[in-house]
Formats: structure tokens, sequence, C-alpha cells
């Protein structure tokens, strides 16, 4: 289909839903608190951020934020390469260096950045890379460029990863292969078995390991160090990529190791590096204020998993259907992408702001409400979280109880080779 | 050659050049007035930073991006597509809209982002695209992931345009072609040819031209208002890419375009839109008040503009060979990459901040030091770069007439499809 023909495609879906009014996306906040946002003259409770310690609104991060405005002013002014680049973004790589144990760290602008320009320089096209089938759209928009082959394994299946690793080894003898996960997924809320995966580099230790922890960073670990840390395995993992703008208040990003000639290598090389402003100091000294506080109070973290625990076995409690989320992050099975939406303006309507996933970001048939916890959130708010989601269940027939009885409802179709379904807006 | 073997051949140069204390990559910045920086304990002027206007530092912009940290928040939270989308966003859509003289517009939250994600959902398989041969990396990449045919013209060059679009429609009538080009070109400083190349709409107005204006922007035009606006063919423009990065006083992009139904696909579908966290409120503030500031003080452009016409004649009256620059940018073409790696640190030691750029961001022998100017350069800061250049450049023997009697050393090799040369850091 040409261009035109899908840009009106999509618009006439667009308008289609929007007249229904159930477009949740691209939703104008108006005025936040961290937990609560204002939407449309609508105050909301928010359980859809990714700032899972709530330290955007920490008056020491916005304090320290605002002083390096004035301090560095407000703009780059160039690359990190040319003209852009500040002590701060040393003082940066070396406390994350500290932070997720590895010896070298490379700061980026977005966490995007930090994917596309690290897997754009290592990998080569007699390469073969084996993705996790769920990771995220930048490590793939990474690998798609670089000519080498690609391969996904089943989602989280450590032994499925081993026999791809085998299976490119004996094809490609030639080549590296890379493994690439991540340690907490965005929207299923799962760990990744770091520690099986892992395991696969003692029998084949030449295998490149590279982990995204964009959502386990701050959330896993001591203190927040992470999911290698969580599992004891940061020094198996050759690369491991975070971002600064879920539990470290910020935007940005970074690629740590151990390697320091191949950090050099990538940060010398690295086109988003090279090409593009570095990251302003507001927001680079929000990330060192966030490391300051996780240092002195690891609590913080604490709170986040006694809020999610009381989440994930409430939501059980109630009969939701939530996969094997063990993350701040609890998705809702909800069924058809439509009933996702519905399910969403039900929300906003009752206070609530939460988004659905919906095809090709999930399966066919397995639309869900991305819901996700701040150390932040208020037992109260909680409160009436759960009794809103409580009468929505029932209403929508969504609890485990409606979902057996009714199959179709949410059927978990197999995802297929067909085109993007009618309300695909991703 | 394997990643290993490309790394310890890299890192064998780098610390050959950083032994020789030529390495002028990654200066750490210490401090910053804007105008002038503090690097290792020296106080330098700075003429290599792309804020133009100065206005990073401006109180007025850093008073409102302060502010809007405290009452923001210092991060997103999210994309936009979910939770990051802020009013603040649709607010500078719509005053940028009304700047560049488009309909409508997305903001994005690099500049390379813009790019990626506008030309990885525009362009299509079928498609030609038609660059400038010295477009910025962000657009040859954003073109390498479409499997469309890339093909390039002679730069600057609108008759040989002219002729690549025919060609390219002659070769793939059921394809679209893409006219790609640069308002202002970052390392020569040259401004394109627009009111020739918008020709070509004239006679192939199903043509889509697309200009990235990232240097244009705040410098030409009236009151700063694009390269376009200079030329007066804004409405033969189909999107104008921009960045916040350079006259913005901050970090960020975007498209802007006409044709709203054309912007929401856009807005929908670009991954690195969808993927990446929303650009913060400090930083998208900080442009918003460089608009205001903008549109009450067109003087500041003024003001930019007659530094810039100063240097440049300056530059030609000491004999120094700054090829065909017109904007604030303005190239001093120094000849081998080891002899402008020597005359930075030379630079560097007068007190003056300004960075090379070498093969293969420039053609072989043709290595040059990038400097740029701000309206906020005081005379008194221009009167000490002025001497210096003055006293390297006969030291250095780069003046026209030096080059002349010495052919070989800016001999202006053509650039071959040899491997990277043994200085080559990009």
């Amino acid at each position: 289909m040409r261009l035109r023909q899908r840009c009106e495609h999509f618009n006439a879906l667009h308008s289609q839903i929007s007249a229904q009014g159930i477009n949740p996306y691209f939703r104008p906040i108006a005025q936040t608190w961290g937990t609560e946002v204002e939407v449309g003259g609508k105050r909301l409770i928010m359980i859809g951020s990714n700032d899972y310690l709530g330290l955007s609104h920490d008056p020491r991060v916005m304090d320290a934020s605002a002083q390096a405005v004035y301090h560095w002013g407000t703009g780059p002014g160039g690359s990190r390469f040319l003209s852009g680049n500040m002590v701060l973004h040393h003082h940066l790589e070396e406390r994350l260096a500290d932070f997720v144990g590895k010896r070298h760290v490379v700061v980026h602008v977005t966490g995007f950045s930090a994917n596309l320009g690290a897997l754009g320089v290592l990998i080569t096209p007699a390469d073969t890379v084996l993705c996790d089938r769920e990771n995220h759209a930048s490590i793939f928009e990474g690998v798609k460029n670089t000519k080498a082959r690609l391969a996904t394994f089943a989602h989280n299946d450590a032994a499925h990863a081993l026999k791809r690793v085998e299976d490119a080894k004996a094809a490609r003898p030639d080549g590296d292969v890379f493994l690439v996960t991540e340690g907490v997924f965005s929207m299923s809320g799962e760990l990744a078995p770091l520690d099986e995966i892992a395991a696969i580099k003692d029998a084949h230790p030449d295998v490149v390991f590279y982990l995204d922890d964009a959502h386990g960073l701050g959330v896993f670990g001591r203190g927040g160090r992470g999911s290698a840390d969580h599992f004891r395995i940061t020094d198996k993992v050759d690369f491991i990529m975070g971002t600064f703008s879920k539990s470290m208040a910020s935007i940005g990003g970074f690629i740590a190791s151990d390697d320091e000639d191949m950090l050099r290598y990538l940060r010398y090389q690295s086109r988003t590096q090279i090409f593009s402003a570095a990251l302003p100091a507001a927001n680079t000294v929000a990330v060192l204020t966030c490391l300051d506080i996780l240092a002195k109070e690891p609590e913080r973290v604490d709170r986040l998993h006694e809020v999610t625990v009381r989440m994930r076995h409430a939501y059980r409690d109630i009969g939701l259907r939530i996969g094997n989320s063990s993350s701040p992050i609890i998705p809702i099975i909800i069924g058809s992408d439509e009933k996702a939406f519905f399910f969403s303006r039900a929300l906003f309507e009752a206070g609530i702001f939460a988004l659905p996933a919906v095809y090709p970001a999930v399966p066919r048939g397995q639309a869900l409400i991305r819901t996700a916890y701040m150390s932040t959130h208020q037992d109260r708010q909680l409160d009436v979280v759960l009794s809103v989601l409580e009468k929505l269940a029932k209403e929508f027939r969504i609890r485990e109880c409606d979902l057996e009885e009714d199959p179709q409802s949410a059927a978990g179709e197999e995802e297929g080779d067909a085109p993007r379904g009618k309300l695909s807006y991703l």
C-alpha cells in the first residue's frame, strides 16, 4: 500500500476511534504532581508512569536540576563529541559505573539513541543477533541496520536461547553471536530469567551478552542497582544498557561495560552519539541527584516493592488476569483491542490514568491495560484504584472467571503474519 | 575487519593522538558562560557552539526553564504517546507552526529522532530518495532503513538534483521521489540554493521536498523563521524539520507540514516518537521562551548577521580559505587532518575553543576548523579571536597565499573509496 493510502487508512481509523471518544493516546496532561495528574480539567490518579521511584517530583532533584539550569545554561550548544561535553557527563559516567558494577559507562541523550548507537557499532554483517521476541523497538531498530542475521528466541526461554546460540555458531562459525534481552519487559512487567540466560555464557563464553535494563534500573537489585545485580550475574553481562527516563527522573541513556577499549570505540563511533546534541545539564544533574538519593535512601526501593506486592496480590484477589508480572508494571489482560480502549476510558471517567497496549505491541486478542506503580503512591490512592478496578472488572467481565466462561473475549489468538489490525495504532 | 580488530585499530590511533596531546574531541567543559568556557583550568573564548543566538544563558530562558522544573518535575515519566504528553508540547507545536509558517508540527525529543522517525514512516521501498551529498548523518541513517533507493546529487547543485529527479521518475515510475536537503550545512556554513531547488517542484509538483533546517532556524528568514522563509519558498516545502539544540537553546526537534493527516500519521507511527520518552518540561519551556524573545527582539538575529559579516570579511582579509560560507558557521580550511589537530591545539593554547572536522566528515585533504559565531559574542572577544587567527595562520601557513605556494598542503584530494584515514575519528 502506498504512503498516501496508508495515511488515509490510518486517519479513517483515527477519526472513528476519536468519534467514539475512546482514543487514549497523546492525552495532554495539564498539570502533574507525580502520582496525580490533571487532564481536561479532571484530576486523575496516575498509574501509568515509568517514574517508579517518584523522584521526578522530589524537591532535592528539582532543586538540583533548576540550579543546573542557572549554572550551565539551558542548552548544551553541541554534541559531546564537539562543544557540548560537560564535566557533569563524566561525573555521571563514573557514578553509574559504580552503581551498576561495571568499570566504564558512556552516557547518551536518550535510551533509544544508546541502543541504536551501540548496536550499530558492535554488530557486523557476519554476526547473528538473538533477541527475545518481546524486546523493545529500539533494539530491533538498532539491529535492523546492521545487516546481521536477526533471530528471535521464545520470550524468557533460556533453553530456546541456548538452542539458538548453538544453531547460530554452527551456521555462521565466522561471526559473533549476540544475545540481547531485557531485564524487565515494559508491557508484561516480567523479569527475565537472567540467571539462566547468563548460564549460557558458561558453555559459550564467546557469546556477547547485551542487557537492556531500562525498566530494571532503580527497581531491582541492591538499592536499585538493576536486574543483573538482582541475579548477581553482573560479571557475565558484556554490555548493560539503561535509561534515565524511568526511575532516574530524567531522559537519556547509557551503555556500561568492563571493556574500556570497546567503550571508547563506542563513544567515538556511535553515530547517535557523535551526531546528536549532548544531554543538557538540567537532565544530567537530575540523574546524579537520583543516584545520591538512592545511595542514602534504599528504603525507597523497598517501598516500591511493598506497593508492587500489595497491588499484585489485590489484582489476583479481584480475579484480574495479570500474566507473570513480578515488577511494578502489572498488566491487566483485557482481550480485544476495542474492549481495552473502552476500559481505559472507563478508568479515566472513574479518575484513573492508565493506558491500553494493543496489537501489534502485544499479541492479537491479548490487549491489556498497562498499570505501573510508584514508591510515592499513597495507600489511600491505591485503595481508590482497587475499588475502581473491582467494580469495572465485573462490569467489563474481565475477571479470570469471566474469561473462562467466555473464552472468546480473551482468546489469546496466535499472532500471525496478518496485516495490522483495524485498531492498531502502534 | 572483525569488531575486535577494528576496536584495537581505533584504540591504537586514539593512544597515538592522545600521546601527542592533540586529541580535540570530548573535551570536558568545567564551566560555561556561553561565549566563554573553562576547560582544564583555562578560560577560553568559545567559537564552536551552535547556540547561535546565545539564548542558553539568557536569564529569561533560564528562569522559565528552572520554573518549569518546579512546576512539572524533572522527568516526563513516559512517551508522549502514553503518559508523558504535556499541554506544553502542544503549545510548542502551535507556536512553531506559526513561526515556520506551516499549519502543523510534531515535536520530538531530539533532532536525530525527528529525522529518523519521519523518514522511516514517509519513505517506502518503491521510492527514490535524492539527498544532497553533504546531508547530515541522521538523514542518511533515516533513509538507510527504508529499503528505498538512495541517490545523491552534487552539493548545492539544483541542476544536478533536477536531473536526478527526472532519472528517478523515469526509472521507477511507481515510486515517489523525495528531495532531501538542508537549509544551512553544519560544517561548511553554506546556505542551500533553496529557491532553485524549490523550482524543481514547479515542473515536478509530485516530488516530496523535505528540508532539514537545523542550522537555519533562528538564523535566516524574517526574525529567524528559517532558510525557507529567507527564500520565501515555505509553501513549496512539504516537510520542514528543525532542531532546538542550536538557536533554540535546548534539545529536541520537530517536523512541520501543512498536511494535517500526514502529520497525524507521523505522530502515531514514528517509532522514535512512540518508543522514546517525551521532551521534559525544562527543555520544552526553554524553546517556548526563545520563541517569545525572538518575537520581541528580532534585532538579535540582526546582531548575529553583523557578527557573521564582520568575521567573514576579517577572515578573508587575513587570507584564510573559508569556502562558500554565508552563515555564522565559518570553516577555516586547513588541509591535512593532522595539521588541523595541531591547529586546534594551538587555538586552545591561545585561549580559543574551536574544533577540527576531518575525513570522513569532510573530503580528504580538506580538514577544517569549524568556527561558529553567536549574537552574544562581544566585539572585544572577536578582536582577540582575529588577532590569534592572524598570528596562527602565518605560523601554520594556511593562508590562501601559503596554500597556493604549497598546493600539497591543502590539495583538496578527491574523496575515494579508500578505507578510513589513519586519523579518522568519525
